[in-house]
């Protein structure tokens, strides 16, 4: 019995805290800088050398759409999920050639198919900068003030970077702004689709099954980078393993998106009560319109696919978290371990003169920001479509671009602009049935949130309703054709002063209350939250020791843990599923809506090691922006392919618990025997073990 | 070219109202007390005889459950919807026989099955009693004051004449409070299932059709009515037609549930700002949650599909009522006919004096219950579950029956405790799965509106999660025992208050402040509008007559319009389909999700005449409520059976649109041919045909 389940077994997890066991077993998204040595050694024997860390960082990639992935051969493929990469399935499709329900594969170099707009990014150097950032905010300055002077820091940072390395800059703020990171990436954006399978097997299970265990999905998808039009020769790419077994030491390179775990009691609440449920009745009125929009008509349910799968996806993950924050016991172990922290800063006089008000800066942030938080969240979070994006960017960039670089919007910095070029001059088709629906409930959700009668609603209807005003908009503009885009991009303010584009016109009339609601966000809430974070990690810093990790920021991380299954309602999950299971789960479930299997499995079954092993579940502590990340063993081999967590992992935005939280990934085996046995992908398979081909 | 045509041609809807046309063609929903002699005579050539009044009224049927249904035959064979019956098919199925699924046909009268706590009711008595209703509500009373008055006469008024006549008697308010009539009706309770389709033919097209025209549904069900143990003969019913054809008149009697045609504009605002956003919030979160409790198992599936379909039907109606308010031209088109009235008013001093302030009693009422309007909402509209239910009306019910009856909550006055009891005594089944489903959704959204930690939201979780506190009270109620509640009723306040039981525990934690929400609502909100629109009304009379309806509740209607097509973004709809158009567009559908048709039509198609009508639309104006209604031609025969409106009707709610709003039906060849070729159930139709058997 180890240390964490004998606290449990005693009083719950509130204990384990105040004990002063301040890291779960086999907790944590390390930085590739601070690894967790000690833990590795003592628990697994493990030490990783400098040399084995630049190999992971140089091998892992990160996905612009928002998820991981690794080079995993001397010519440049690249491996990651199928859901990370539907959105180019979906971009890539069309109403004849539907890639999401047929996969592709693309047999020769000439057959991959170019993908419009993504871009991919593997993190090249690596410096602390804390001080630098922090040189300019002075004792006695407020807040904001001083966040403000952070932010022109920031950006001289990354622009001075950007110019001497050429590589794409951001400057990373770690531990909620106790340390801030310089992180510079090698940017690739001549990306081609070189495999996916069908996904009713890569999302086998569909909503019922997504973050549970166990599961059968063959949730990959490959890319390959060009460089100068020839697949790219990397430095660094993973090989391949010849597997696992249940208890070796997994670990996962990848970027986890956000958690919360250092949030204070009160920010918690923020989200329990506020943030999460209206985040969530977005996300109800988003899936039931989706599955609106998709009945009407076969391509309408191929085109509203993506949008569904993201909202559902959401939902469950916000559910889980909501979920977990309603139970007492995860804000009692929360509350408990800020009381200790708090009485420790109080004890010490230097420390509480420093860092004793920092809880009180975050709670008033979260307390003031109530009164106005509806319409930031209607702003900054409701008008969405790809449309209403590229309108507002257009309008922007005019504008900010005519400012010094470091007084600029974030998204308009010159460190930021390659990739929003890419993003603007995208030739994906835009599909107007799919855009209408979008602006219009981008414009309902306006009234439904603020009344119709709203002065900004009524501006953004201009008198019609809002399905008549999203007709207008999304069949008058022109911003569906990129050379549009482009034109209007490059001929800046006056260009922009003369356009009669209707689109261009909404983003105009509703442009500057998002601009005030963005800046007053980041003025009282960010800076405050900074401010107050700093502080509050210093005490923690000081109080606990430095060995820990950072929230999650879709930075590179190291996660870790074994092979390992758990107990749930008194039964033992086993850590590997296999394709045996997998064709007793489609008899189970047989007609009923995700269980679908595609005829090539259902045909195919006799041509398959019924014993490989699936999917596996391991302890790393992963959270949304690790699909797609690799699972290597010691060696840094691939043995698997990480793309959800279980339930229980859902309420790792705030905790991780060792017992019941694992990571679900699909067995670098079934890779093989999938590809070799049903796909008849020999040559994929062959690039991917290193044999020449 | 009719003149409702010829006005919105010339400049939108607002102008037939300031021009005078109260009215358009065919638009109401008529009391039978008062029909529209002069339109029908004028237009139709038809004048109702008082006769056909009562016959009509004598075998229209009120469903206890929400809707509408008819007796066509001599031993009390009762029609309705299939969706009306649905809930108590679900009732009647187990996990392996479930009705929805398979249908449902008693051959003989031996196996026809009784229903656990349908109540039907028919209309047998009605008499104004406004002048009694009133003399209460003295000169100088507060509205609120005013208000309780009526209440008790009403509750006086309803006991009297129960107790005189043994049927069971309502004050129904009409005009919303300009009048209230006296509907006393005969009460049957034992309610026996006779034929039912499979709900795959009944709601073919499934969410994606409902509310649309051109429709192919089998949208029927049939019950019998039996009196002493055997089957009623009633006095009155429907005999059945040969058929119908374009261009006849079309008369609908059913039961319309609620309409808003002569609520203000700023009644209008809050439901359009405020109501309907929050009870849309609440749909889209429960259809989303339906489907994830309906994925987890085909039991499930089972289970939660009556929720599901509620639900789904209660958001598309809303979403329409909702695009109605935010159309300019509906909102606008109410503030002008409202000005001219105010303008009337304004414009007579006696008027101005008894009337003028009728505008801003209702706005001052909408306004100030912003204030808490949430909680309300969250209480008397959030908490809902059948055993949630019992206990609330069981812990009520021992306090209520212990004051006078003219001093009670409505639903426990003499006059509602026989239709209490059937509902509290029901032997129909609580599934545990289904109800803590159910009971967690109503704990959470309960923490999601008023904040995990509000003093009612921690009393009603007593320190649990709501999944645990959830499993708790369901787990650990009697209350699923119907011997339990009757036990629990008939033991009153003392056996309540020995009551260990976690349900009853938990209502008695939320009920005083529900008790007193309820209170407030009755007090400042119904009394004030009550008092508000009886001015209003009281003006339109006077300034425009009394030859018109009121608004829908859900009491006893006469509807009528031709049957006729439409035209739609410039194409004709032609007012019937065939059964030939229900196997294209099964063709066309094929595959996707409600558009399966069971084995019995596939197989059966070449025995069916493919040209027999099978739905049709006509212009009689309904609303939910009406679902279920007879469509009788001028002789009284059955033509068709109302289950829907398009989806121009559900604007309905505020304004008839003759253009555009058609009622849709069964027709009534569809009817026999489906049930002698395909149900081989001869038998019912001889009966229904009035043929001997």
């Amino acid at each position: 019995m180890n240390s964490t389940q004998r606290c449990r077994l005693l009083a719950g997890a509130a204990l384990c805290v105040l004990a002063g066991v301040s890291l779960a077993r086999d907790e944590g998204m390390w930085l590739l800088t601070s690894p967790p040595r000690t833990i590795l050694k003592d628990r697994y024997g493990f030490e990783p050398s400098a040399a084995w860390l630049e190999h992971m960082q140089k091998a892992a990639v990160r996905f612009s759409t928002g998820g991981s992935g690794s080079i995993i051969s001397s010519d440049g493929l690249v491996m990651t999920n199928h859901h990370v990469g539907s959105d180019v399935l979906a971009q890539l499709s069309t109403k004849s050639r539907d890639l999401l329900e047929t996969g592709f594969y693309a047999r020769t170099r000439g057959e991959e198919l170019r993908c419009p707009d993504l871009e991919l990014n593997v993190l090249w150097q690596i410096k602390d900068v804390t001080a630098e950032v922090n040189a300019g905010a002075k004792d006695g300055m407020s807040t904001a003030d001083a966040g403000a002077a952070r932010q022109r820091a920031i950006a001289d940072i990354a622009k001075k970077a950007q110019d001497e390395t050429k590589l794409k800059c951001e400057v990373v703020t770690l531990y909620q702004g106790a340390r801030y990171h310089l992180y510079c990436y090698k940017r690739y954006t001549d990306v081609r689709l070189v495999f996916a399978p069908e996904q009713a097997i890569a999302f086998f299970g569909g909503d019922t099954d997504n973050f549970e265990f166990p599961r059968f999905n063959l949730d990959m998808c490959f890319f390959r980078i060009y460089e100068d039009g020839l697949p790219l020769q990397p430095e660094h790419f993973l090989s391949w393993s010849s597997g696992s077994k249940e208890g070796d030491l997994a670990l996962v390179l990848g970027h986890p998106g956000s958690t919360e775990r250092l949030y204070t009691s009160d920010h918690l609440r923020f989200l329990r009560d506020t943030l999460i449920p209206e985040r969530l009745r977005q996300i109800w009125r988003s899936e039931v319109r989706a599955q609106i929009f998709m009945g009407r008509n076969a391509e309408n349910q191929r085109l509203g696919n993506e949008d569904l799968l993201g909202v559902a996806n959401g939902r469950k993950a916000f559910m889980g978290e909501l979920a977990g924050l309603h139970d007492p016991a995860v804000m009692g172990g929360k509350a408990a371990a800020e009381a200790k922290l708090r009485e420790a800063v109080r004890a010490n006089p230097e420390w509480n003169k420093h860092w004793g008000d920092g809880w009180e800066l975050v709670a008033k942030a979260e307390h003031d920001r109530l009164a106005w938080f509806r319409r930031w969240f209607v702003f900054e979070r409701g008008l969405r479509s790809d449309l209403i994006g590229h309108a507002r960017d257009i309008v922007r960039h005019a504008e900010e671009t005519g400012k010094p670089n470091a007084e600029r919007l974030r998204d308009f910095r010159d460190s930021s602009l390659p990739s929003l070029y890419t993003q603007l001059m995208s030739p994906a088709p835009v599909h107007e049935a799919l855009e209408v629906y979008r602006v219009e409930g981008a414009l309902s959700f306006m009234a439904e949130m603020l009344g119709a009668e709203d002065p900004a609603v009524l501006a953004a209807l201009g008198g019609k309703s809002p399905k008549a005003r999203a007709d207008e908009l999304v069949l008058g503009t022109t911003l569906k054709d990129p050379a549009a885009r482009k034109k209007l991009v490059e001929g800046g303010s006056a260009a922009l002063a003369e356009s009669k584009d209707p689109m261009i016109a909404f983003w105009k009339l509703v442009d500057k209350e998002s601009r005030e609601l963005r800046a007053r966000h980041e003025r009282e809430v960010e800076a405050a939250e900074q401010a107050g974070y700093a502080k509050i990690a210093a005490a923690k810093f000081a109080a606990e020791g430095e060995n820990t990790y950072p929230d999650a920021t879709f930075t590179l991380r190291l996660a870790f843990g074994p092979i390992k299954g758990y107990s749930e309602n008194a039964k033992e999950v086993p850590p590997y599923t296999d394709f045996a299971g997998l064709y007793e789960r489609y008899q189970d479930r047989k007609g009923q809506v995700g269980f679908e299997l595609p005829e090539r499995w259902v045909r195919g079954k006799g041509r398959l090691d019924l014993t490989t092993p699936f999917n596996f579940v391991c302890g790393a502590d992963i959270i949304g922006g690790n699909s797609g990340s690799p699972v290597v063993n010691t060696k840094g081999e691939v043995i698997g392919l990480i793309f959800d967590g279980n339930i229980h992992s859902l309420v790792g935005a705030f905790q991780y618990d060792a017992t019941l939280n694992r990571a679900v990934a699909v067995d670098s085996r079934a890779i093989i025997e999938a590809l070799r046995k049903l796909y008849d992908a020999g040559p994929l398979v062959d690039e991917m073990q290193g044999k020449s081909r």
